[in-house]
């Protein structure tokens, strides 16, 4: 086990300088606040893989004009409910909230909506944007296909992104339920901390993708030739519903959109490469909500959704456990720490922060 | 290993005797049918569990004036593309495939749909609901909670039923992928058909709901006191997920509804008992669709997706698998050995069968 110090930064300083940075590299001003929103969120919810340790990467999308600036946004197809957004190959932070926001409009206005989206990129936290809907009473739901690096159910290809699914839930508090997940077993950030600390990983995250051998080294996936499993892991535990799920994310965030998909994904840490066999464009999201007002009295909602909070919050914890929590509870009271302590970075993160401040001359 | 013989019987005899069966029981013919072909659908596509396997139990909520046979299915709300109906207490393969067809409607008039269902009971297969949708060029969304025997994470009590979710799309074939998932590691028909046969239970199904101990001996599941549990099973193997997932299911279908949901649900085995914290009414399911012309060409899409899936079957088999497959492809196998061979019974289910046949004088 390796032990490292962590640095700590108030979450508006690091704000403050995604904001520039982006703005530096030609973002607009209201898009570049947009986007450093996106990643300031997931700092402060705890999910430190899709925060401002992932700016090096949007950075290099920037600068190698892999991403493009000043995206002109537009709308292909809508009816009242639903549209089909082109995202101009923007960032997928930027382009995300704005279809986001759509899909909200919608739902505000007829009770129900879908928008689907093509030719954008990583758009971080799948649950950033279906708490901004459950904001105005809505259930959200967010979804993206990614870069392919989980193998489906019998295979020990990598065909798949971690692609993951949020559905948010107004609760009679600000916080709502917030479901966030990978539809693979295992999110990729908790491999590459178990290969930062020095852990094993366990049988059921990943397989060697030339033998189907389980890794259990976290040195063999970072950077090597592996697969990840979907969430179920093995055909006992039900591997073939995390494919299932992963596909369904496939297909409605690519193939439906017209954006890549599968293998062809586009990869977010070299964009540099694309895969010979690619006819979409970009990655695809699919964002939508529903409108409680439209199927139920809001008041009556929120007092039945609150008790039953408190009923699964009550359950019988399994030994070794002393509570049993509700989807979101985890990543909200990290976010009380953080917004009061501020947010811990690792060196690596806080290295690669500052190699951009002295490269592009903004004060970390 | 205990083997017995199967007996089989032509798809639509059984048809004819459910349907007969229901019509003796008060339910006006064209109902009937429809019940009849929602359980035949679960036997040809080999869900032997959710066939005329549950017959007797829909007989029991008949007879015992649990269900009610002449339901008066009422739209409470609505708008273009949502409404909240109440199944006035009528067998969910009744009132699910009523709603189910709002949603296809309300979708192929407006683009989109979402129906919230309370005041059912069991539905049958979640697939049966969006495989009708997808026939007419549309996603097609269902879910529905359950009786409650799914332990949350970190916890050992039932507190979440099996709480399915079907998602399908539809292809250039009539037919679409469908991936039809309980939300529990395992299906319960899995841990009732090892207790048939006399195999033990894998670790990660089902735990002691007093202990929290895994359980192995199937024996213990069926009648006994456990706690089965979500997809992803522990917690490095993200149980959080599955249950996560599940707590969305029950959550749409029970409590956005004004249906009863997590322990409170209704027995679907005794019906007679009910928790004396239940408010809500029945059961709770949600249907949703998505029309593809809303949002893309459909040519453009069917030819895509037949290219995804031709992509994923011909990704590389892990050892010890000759072949890779795609949501719904093993259920569309059996429907067509079904189609020619009948449905294969086994002797416990005929002789349930057999007694409704005696008990109301109906021919089987």
């Amino acid at each position: 086990m390796t032990t490292f110090e962590l640095t700590t930064y108030p979450a508006g300083e690091l704000r403050r300088f995604t904001t520039e940075v982006f703005v530096r590299l030609g973002v607009p001003e209201a898009d570049a606040q947009i986007a450093a929103r996106v990643l300031q969120e997931s700092d402060l919810r705890g999910i430190d893989s899709h925060g401002v340790a992932r700016l090096p990467q949007y950075v290099k999308w920037l600068k190698g004009g892999f991403s493009n600036p000043t995206p002109r946004i537009q709308v292909l197809r809508q009816t009242p409910s639903t549209c089909l957004v082109d995202g101009d190959g923007g960032l997928g932070i930027v382009v995300g909230p704005r279809a986001n926001q759509m899909a909200i409009d919608k739902a505000l206005d007829v009770g129900l909506s879908f928008v689907s989206v093509t030719n954008s990129n990583h758009f971080g936290i799948a649950g950033y944007y279906t708490v901004e809907a459950s904001r105005q009473d809505l259930i959200g739901m967010a979804m993206s296909n990614a870069t392919a690096q989980v193998a489906p159910a019998q295979s020990m290809q990598p065909m798949l992104g971690t692609n993951p699914i949020s559905i948010s839930i107004p609760t009679g508090s600000p916080r709502p339920f917030v479901l966030d997940m990978a539809t693979s077993a295992v999110a990729y950030g908790k491999i590459e901390i178990a290969h930062r600390i020095g852990n094993k990983i366990p049988i059921g995250w990943a397989i060697d993708n030339q033998t189907g051998e389980p890794i259990q080294d976290p040195g063999k996936v970072v950077g090597s030739s592996y697969a990840m499993l979907p969430v179920g892991s093995d055909p006992d535990h039900g591997v073939h519903k995390g494919y299932g799920l992963s596909a369904v994310v496939d297909i409605i965030s690519g193939v439906l959109s017209g954006a890549m998909w599968g293998p062809f994904c586009p990869h977010f840490t070299y964009p540099e490469t694309t895969h010979e066999q690619s006819q979409g464009r970009g990655l695809g999201h699919a964002f939508g909500a529903i409108q409680l007002a439209a199927l139920t009295d809001v008041d009556r909602f929120k007092k039945e959704i609150d008790r039953w909070i408190e009923v699964f919050r009550t359950a019988t914890p399994a030994p070794g456990f002393d509570e049993v929590l509700v989807a979101g509870d985890p990543q909200w009271r990290e976010f009380d720490r953080r917004i009061e302590h501020g947010i811990p970075l690792v060196p690596k993160v806080v290295e690669s922060l500052a190699q951009i401040s002295r490269e592009i001359g903004i004060p970390l």
